[in-house]
């Protein structure tokens, strides 16, 4: 199986970093081929444009950067996409919102069929890792965590992305340092045996 | 009443753009005071910046940056704010949800008391207007319009922003030119009746 991990986090001290890193080591000790993307370290520019001259969301015109069609090219060899992020108001950071918008454009990630939509990214699976300061019962308290259901469907199945599956860290500001090391070893035993 | 505009759009020719400029009309015709701040033409970064160094999300450290605080004061002395933009898989667009995660930081937009949030922006309200490519009923397909769902209690009321309201325009792909004309209409009349 071929990973891909797409990583979004500013501060090389983070718990993310740290889930990042375990993420690479458990992927390394396991054997597995993979590829990552550090949207901060690589200096992402997650502004979409687009003009009526050079129509939205369509291979041959939006996003035609050089660099979109590198992350595209990632993403067609890889059989399953690991994203680790912080969750900023129960949504994505902007860098990695503007990743979606900029890389999964109409004509790559799916297209419109007679008015239906088809996902174009069938065959791949993804694992979303993502971390929250609030503790869990906040998001119990804005119902059936809103920061799952708006990627879930939305964004992935949407593309033919399935089976998503998520693993949530909430209350990091919070926890202790015990609790942290114990859901780092779970994360290296998941990518150590991930097929 | 002291109205903030906030449009995010890159394209001069969009529907977006002529929402922007009827509400624009709407509040002068209205006699209204009112500032606005078009993110793509002001090249808006929405990279949010921070490390253990100069740590995450508080008014003395992050984010510092002189335009934040520009910012942070136009939306001071706001009472009203209205957010033009488009959906984009079911949620805003980078540039918008990085407005978001640079400018309503902790200290600023709320704070927590006791590890209870407390909103900081209380006394002012919000329109939301945002359309979408996407027919209708995609939107209830994904059950209860997770676009809403997912800024109306976890960023806005979070915040202490009520009553927030949202006018959404679906299928403005697909939509007739009469169509358009009547949803304009509307809006001047809203912008121009605004207190």
């Amino acid at each position: 199986m071929h990973v891909l991990v797409i990583y979004a986090h500013p501060d090389r001290q983070s718990f993310n970093q740290a889930i990042y890193q375990e993420v690479v080591k458990g992927l390394k000790d396991g054997g597995q081929l993979f590829d990552t993307i550090d949207l901060y370290e690589e200096a992402f520019n997650p502004v979409l444009q687009f003009s009526q001259a050079k129509k939205k969301a369509t291979l041959d015109s939006e996003d035609s950067d050089p660099k979109m069609a590198r992350y595209r090219q990632m993403i067609d060899s890889a059989d399953h996409l690991i994203f680790i992020y912080p969750i900023w108001w129960y949504g994505m950071p902007a860098i990695l919102k503007g990743f979606i918008d900029r890389v999964f454009i109409s004509g790559y990630a799916y297209k419109y069929v007679h008015n239906i939509p088809k996902g174009l990214l069938r065959g791949k699976s993804a694992t979303l890792i993502y971390t929250m300061d609030s503790p869990a019962f906040y998001t119990r308290l804005f119902r059936q965590s809103i920061e799952w259901r708006s990627v879930k469907r939305p964004i992935f199945y949407f593309c033919g992305i399935r089976p998503v599956k998520r693993l949530m860290f909430p209350g990091v500001r919070t926890s202790s340092e015990k609790t942290r090391k114990k859901w780092l070893r779970k994360i290296y035993l998941l990518t150590l045996r991930m097929k």
